[in-house]
């Protein structure tokens, strides 16, 4: 008995999601320490203070389940955004509220939409379900919002749009979705995935959370695992109608996020100053980091997240090449882009080491 | 547009997951504090020391993404039961385990087949997917094997066993679980969720996680969020053959388990002293509790897990009243148990102040 032709169809056709290698993954295969990783779009500044008070206070609490409606969390979301707690789906990480997503509305005979080089983890859900992918091919690196309207049929269940976009770092301004929304068939949900909403200047982002009753087909997906820095701790969230979150939290777990999670993310939404320092740090470094690539003539995209994609040749060999330095960035060839490297951007010392590896392997070629 | 006409069958007839209610929402509604919990099959001993201070250690990175692959969780779960890393699906909570198994090898044609008081969350996943559920009558209230088999046809696809039993608390033992297993079809998976594994005598219980080789259609399930104390956290698993690991993996997200999960998991397990205390303080005091049933003529079902399932007549009445002097318990009608309610072990002082208010509701009727 062969196990696989129990399978359901698509499972056998995925290919595992490949994370940034972890740290103690390279000390352990290199036996080196000292390692810069800016491979996961991660925040650089460390934990919170708050959500590190709010985490060793709920500790005590471990052995009980979480609250499984997250009463707290939502209660400081809703006041966030100007909309009712009724109206979130909260997720352990938005990689779930994606999954929550696909499988409360698409089905083996919908079709999906989505851009060439977006996030991989909207190829892996449609193939997963056995629905029918459509990638849509980019303009300039971007989002083509119009090919994305003629890529419609009557089986299009969903079109997922990332804004700003990884691993290319690229951009819609309000007008364009606004256009976009305009066009799109009530029937067909648009999954706005904002995971890097924070990154963008505030007088340039989307209010898109103000869209939803004008909107009832749109769920504006957001993170903690970014701007916030709780990667480690997974807590995303959709925003949408009542109608439509009521739907999705029958089929979210009940204890999908963690205690621990709950009570961080609660307390970072107080941490103003948090924030606006990761910023401030993203917007200085990238810049240095665009300073360094056209300097050295490699072309990079530009970005509004807190990583640049920046062409580099074999990107393959430069990793590898950077890796044996202890620098560990991101290859996209499964993004389409065997050409580029994606680099999250780091303290001051992690992009001067990155910058000091990479004109190592730039002397050798 | 009623967004309900675009869901995917069977998730408009999905009733979320009623968790117990949390002590700080009866504080809330009823305004009191001093709660008594004993409604979630939680550890009452608290944190172990050795959780705690892995938590503590881990948080430093909490910016992090998780260890996609668990390499340290899996390892010391390798040693403790004799399997390859891996054999070893990690969840977020034995309720993903099994999420991720429905999604794998569960289709709209299938049939899933399991007790009629079995854990409610087969019947949800089932539901979820528009597979066929196929309710098996208890035997005293127990799983009926012979019942099971009887029920096999060509779409069975599934059957999860519950062992020991949760709301129940009934058990199989060794000799009828290896005989149902040799009669099942090498095609039907059998789930054996053992969530309550490590309370059941180690001279009882069966070596089940021995037996993958003989049989790869059987799923082991186990949790910490029992007998280990991390229900906050979310941390279960499941132990099968390497071939339904490679296809569970495929389908699991790849940062479900959280960082201090894996953490404090991979922690607990040294924590010897932690879980022998835990089992002794349940067997303790379960005794006091049946003993106290059998004084108040309450006919209990004689359980191998940290709760007890007691008769009481008008169950939800009786949940109320209690509730009103701020001890929770479970009611179990959702589990066809409408006279009967679930009584998590406590603490001994939890546990007299339970006895007390059940002698308060006792005298008034």
């Amino acid at each position: 008995m062969d196990i696989k032709t129990l399978a359901n169809q698509g499972v056998l056709g995925l290919h595992p999601y490949q994370p940034g290698k972890p740290v103690e993954e390279l000390e352990r295969e290199l036996g080196i320490s000292d390692i810069v990783k800016l491979a996961s779009n991660e925040n650089p500044l460390g934990l919170s203070p708050k959500a590190k008070a709010a985490i060793e206070q709920a500790t005590a609490e471990l052995t009980r389940y979480p609250d499984a409606n997250g009463f707290y969390l939502k209660q400081k979301l809703a006041e966030r955004w100007s909309v009712n707690p009724a109206q979130i789906t909260l997720g352990n990480g938005s990689n779930e509220v994606l999954e929550i997503l696909f499988r409360t509305f698409v089905s083996a005979d919908s079709e999906v939409i989505y851009d060439q080089h977006a996030f991989i983890v909207y190829a892996l859900l449609t193939q997963s379900i056995g629905a029918k992918a459509v990638p849509v091919a980019s303009k300039a690196w971007g989002h083509d919002l119009e090919g994305m309207l003629a890529s419609i049929t009557d089986k299009t269940r969903m079109i997922c749009v990332a804004n700003p976009n990884n691993p290319t770092g690229t951009f819609l301004p309000t007008d364009a979705l606004k256009a976009f929304l305009d066009k799109v068939p009530a029937n067909i949900l648009v999954v706005l995935d904002e995971a890097y909403y924070e990154y963008v200047e505030a007088d340039v982002r989307a209010e898109s959370h103000q869209w939803l009753a004008q909107y009832p087909n749109l769920i504006v997906s957001r993170t903690f695992s970014k701007a916030y820095g709780l990667a480690g701790l997974r807590v995303g969230y959709a925003l949408t109608s009542e109608a439509m979150a009521d739907l999705l939290n029958r089929v979210r777990e009940p204890f999908n996020c963690n205690s621990l999670a709950l009570a961080a993310a609660t307390a970072v939404l107080d941490d103003a100053e948090y924030l606006a320092a990761g910023i401030e740090l993203n917007n200085t470094e990238m810049a240095r980091l665009e300073q360094y690539f056209t300097e050295r003539k490699l072309p990079f995209i530009p970005s509004t997240g807190n990583f640049i994609a920046v062409e580099v040749g074999d990107a393959g060999a430069v990793y590898e090449a950077l890796l044996q330095q202890g620098v560990i960035v991101r290859p996209v060839a499964g993004y389409g882009m065997p050409n580029h490297l994606r680099v999250s951007i780091g303290t001051q010392a992690e992009n001067t080491r990155f910058m000091a590896a990479m004109d190592v392997v730039l002397a050798h070629r």
